[in-house]
């Protein structure tokens, strides 16, 4: 059994090459359990954007700043530092929405907005991994500088979750690979690789573990310096197995909702382009029913490059079978 | 029928979000066409190889370089400007040839041989759609500075094909998704995205002409200026069908063995992560068995980024079923 595959991508768009606006529109816009659920979160709450004044954090391709405005804000404010801005501009006004939203180029912290305060802040920022290359320190900075008390965040709760894989058949072809290269030795490649999670798709049937919840975000609470964390797990086996790696994933949530809304990354869900994040271990545990493996994760951008997420997990098992312990240095770049 | 697919993409290795050298390296080096194509040329060729001098450009990780010195070569040099060249060190010491192959980190340009002039050049230059980011410029230098009078080049021949396809599914969901984004009008990322070609697996079958030979490189006389160029081209179709998008791929030749080696990039090959490189056209043409699209085709490395590669494509359709005449400028960057 392989956990991780890719079969559920066929129906995705995935294969520019080319790193452009296009392909990267594309890829955001395609996933419909995010886009989807951001529409349903602003159309079916016509009554919380009924004139108000919604700041759109890293507005994009301008999607959200175009359904907010639809659901009736009065004046939709869309930020972003990319090029691609400038592409929204010209699709806002092709649909002649120009007259309620104004897109801004540039960085949250330097950008003057023409309002002091806004109702909601909107915004899709979540990267791999929940955080890695996310926007969340500048809906942050966006929130502590513009958001209204009492105002509204678009989705304000974040939930990331850790479970152990079977995934022998993919590790192999992932990693033990570079043991093997056209019988060449090439194992110093495979340090690298073990190093690096690896964002793909695993299947829910891979999951040798119950998931535990590993920290739960308030956005409208949280403070920049909680997003460095360090915290424990226990992961209780659900069955004989092996276990190869560790998986991540996230959950999201609109409370602001009349009726609350989500979405889930998780394996057991429908295909999201940030799919699952893969720790492959360097030892294979053979687990039993019922044992345990615990350990710490902890999470930190990389001090050089604040943009690189710095993931450490250590796990002691003591099994029936076996007796391991990891002390693992991962590094999203 | 939709023409591009990624079926076929499902064995091979490209999930690393991380373009590291450990996803760069396994993405090449897990394409056997390429990599046996290669070491079939080098094995099966011991006597061009026994105690000769081997320069590899753009050695990568060294595996081209230790097939050689496997096959007897007496000394191999690696050249690469890239950091991989590092790993690649560690990697020939792990394999105890650190005594027959030297790794020189640098541009071809600026380094300095330890020889005057080797025997053999052996390179995986290859970009997508052969001439994009591709190293052959570096190759050319270093034929023209360091190949003997009579010396070897592995490869030494290559080809570039020209057809057209039908690809309605496809181009629907690339290209004409912009036209309606969740109701919204996006058709301007349209234009952006019809300038994009698209690097993607084609079936065979989605082919609706005969192909045509668009440009054939010989490595030991082309100059560098030649690989500007513009070609005529006239397809002739197979059948009554539509066409959305004209395709490129090369063949690869290795013409100095005892016995001819080659390999294609061709939809009717085997897969390779060349795969094709595709060209919507803006029109839909609708052909008839036996008619032709005429046109030409130009190709140059843009004048502002050399890496950048700029593609025009003119031609002339006069069917039965309808006229059309295309002017299309593509972007390679």
């Amino acid at each position: 059994m392989s956990g991780v595959n890719n079969k559920q991508e066929e129906a995705t768009s995935k294969d520019y090459y080319f790193d452009s606006y296009a392909h990267f529109g594309i890829e955001m816009l395609k996933d419909k359990v995010r886009t989807l659920s951001y529409r349903k979160a602003i159309y079916q709450n016509e009554h919380l954007f009924k004139d108000k004044v919604v700041l759109d954090v890293g507005c994009g391709t301008g999607i959200l700043s175009m359904f907010a405005a639809k659901a009736g804000a009065r004046l939709v404010i869309g930020v972003d530092m990319s090029d691609i801005i400038d592409q929204a501009k010209i699709i806002v006004k092709d649909n002649h929405m120009d007259n309620k939203i104004i897109l801004l180029k540039g960085k949250m912290e330097d950008i003057v907005l023409p309002v002091d305060k806004v109702d909601i802040i909107i915004s899709e920022w979540m990267g791999y991994f929940l955080l890695y290359e996310s926007m969340l320190d500048t809906v942050l900075i966006a929130r502590d500088r513009y958001l209204k008390k009492d105002g509204l965040i678009f989705p304000d709760k974040a939930t990331m979750y850790l479970a152990a894989i079977e995934d022998g058949e993919y590790k192999d072809e992932k990693i033990n690979f570079w043991d093997n290269v056209y019988e060449f030795n090439m194992s110093h490649i495979k340090e690298i690789a073990l190093r690096e999670p690896l964002v793909d798709v695993v299947e829910a049937k891979a999951l040798v573990t119950k998931p535990v919840i590993l920290k739960k975000i308030d956005i409208y609470t949280v403070k920049k310096e909680e997003l460095s964390f360090t915290v424990p797990f226990k992961l209780v086996s659900l069955r004989d197995d092996y276990i190869h790696a560790f998986i991540s994933w996230f959950d999201i949530e609109f409370t602001a909702c009349h009726k609350s809304i989500h979405f889930s990354t998780s394996p057991f869900a429908q295909y999201t382009h940030w799919k699952q994040t893969v720790f492959y271990l360097r030892d294979t545990l053979t687990i039993n029913n019922g044992e345990t493996v615990e350990g710490e994760l902890s999470c930190s951008p990389n001090e050089k490059n604040p943009r690189d997420l710095n993931i450490k997990i250590n796990y002691t098992f003591n099994g029936e079978c076996m007796k391991s312990k990891g002390n693992l240095d991962y590094k999203m770049c």
